[in-house]
């Protein structure tokens, strides 16, 4: 894992081409979408550099990359381009075989991806509300959907557990901070718990207080992407 | 394709199994989300059935099916449930590998669904923009960010062209009313009109007068979703 950590900006000097029989992730270190596909690539033992990208002050190489501008993206040493978080995690689990993430039946694969597809639409909450209540806004409505969308993960769960379907590991990025949300979803909760123990989350989490520290420079509007670097 | 076009709302019978040897799809006669998943059925020659749900006043029965409420969802004799647009298409293209319309390659794959997720994220401006001209609010910045996200479509277009990748038909669907802003998009347009000759395209689309006629209704609050049965 070859890694230049401090994020690029605006200005600065586009990275060469991918080494070969290496495959390379743009990436913001405390983006969940990301993580996902990070957790992707250690998981499966891939040889990956990361490359960071400054998300406020774009340089335009990348945009040229990815005209969509986000993270995260991955790019191949033939200069292939692939973004869009599931996205990205479906081409490494086709292209890596070892150690397949997603079951090969189609409706288990399925229910997989409906799944991650429920979570990502509760990230935005967790950027939302903390900003809304930074404005003095009332976030009660925003609170009440967010408990509402956790309830319906937790049935979700439940089913899937029940068909003894594996829960895809990419869903974990994005869940770790939220634990201390889940007191009214046991089967959440527990899966949370599970997924802590995984050695490659363990390898690729931060702290909750660097999560928080970085946090909060984001609410500040002027997010230290290089928290803690 | 045995098909129950009038709408089922709150208070409706929940239909029975679906028949051996049928998919059954829920759908919206003028969603585009929905029409992508019957254009994968109908391109496919898979045998199915579609019962269309009231999207204002929602069965019991298939808020069950689906918590989100959503169309489409599939349904398998068996039970089985899956919804979320792209996840459906996929899903029938790797059930069903007569006439394959996802690429084998991973890389020509993500391509296509990348250009997919590009499309979804036009689509919610054909809604907004008008709801919001009726409120008689100013939809020149609306606008403006709908004629970029063309602008970005055309130029992957364009790059899908030169590598020879066919277009996944499933984008067709919610291409077929926008004919009319493509001036500014070339590559774009020339596809939308390539489409439009396509038969399984022929025959799900409502005429422009149909969809207009369908949308007066949607902005007046009272959508008919049996317009013209």
């Amino acid at each position: 894992n070859m890694s230049a950590e401090k994020c690029l900006a605006k200005g600065s000097a586009a990275p060469g081409p991918v080494p070969e029989d290496y495959i390379r992730v743009y990436s913001m270190r405390f983006c969940p979408f990301a993580q996902r596909t990070r957790l992707v690539l250690k998981t499966k033992g891939i040889k990956y550099e990361t490359i960071n990208v400054h998300l406020k002050e774009k340089p335009d190489w990348y945009l040229k990359k990815n005209p969509l501008g986000l993270v995260p993206t991955l790019e191949t040493p033939a200069g292939e381009v692939i973004y869009e978080s599931p996205i990205t995690c479906e081409y490494l689990d086709e292209v890596y075989p070892e150690k397949k993430l997603l079951p090969s039946s189609p409706f288990a694969k399925a229910q997989q991806k409906m799944m991650l597809e429920h979570f990502s639409k509760v990230i935005p909450y967790f950027y939302k509300i903390p900003m809304d209540k930074k404005k003095g806004e009332d976030v009660s409505g925003l609170e009440a959907e967010l408990k509402e969308k956790f309830a319906k993960l937790n049935e979700l769960l439940k089913l899937l557990q029940k068909l003894s379907v594996q829960i895809y590991l990419y869903l974990t990025g994005s869940t770790l901070c939220l634990i201390r949300f889940l007191d009214g979803t046991p089967e959440l909760k527990k899966w949370t718990e599970l997924m802590l123990q995984d050695s490659a989350v363990k390898a690729l989490m931060f702290s909750p207080d660097a999560h928080k520290a970085f946090f909060k420079t984001f609410l500040d509007g002027n997010p230290d992407f290089d928290y803690g670097l």
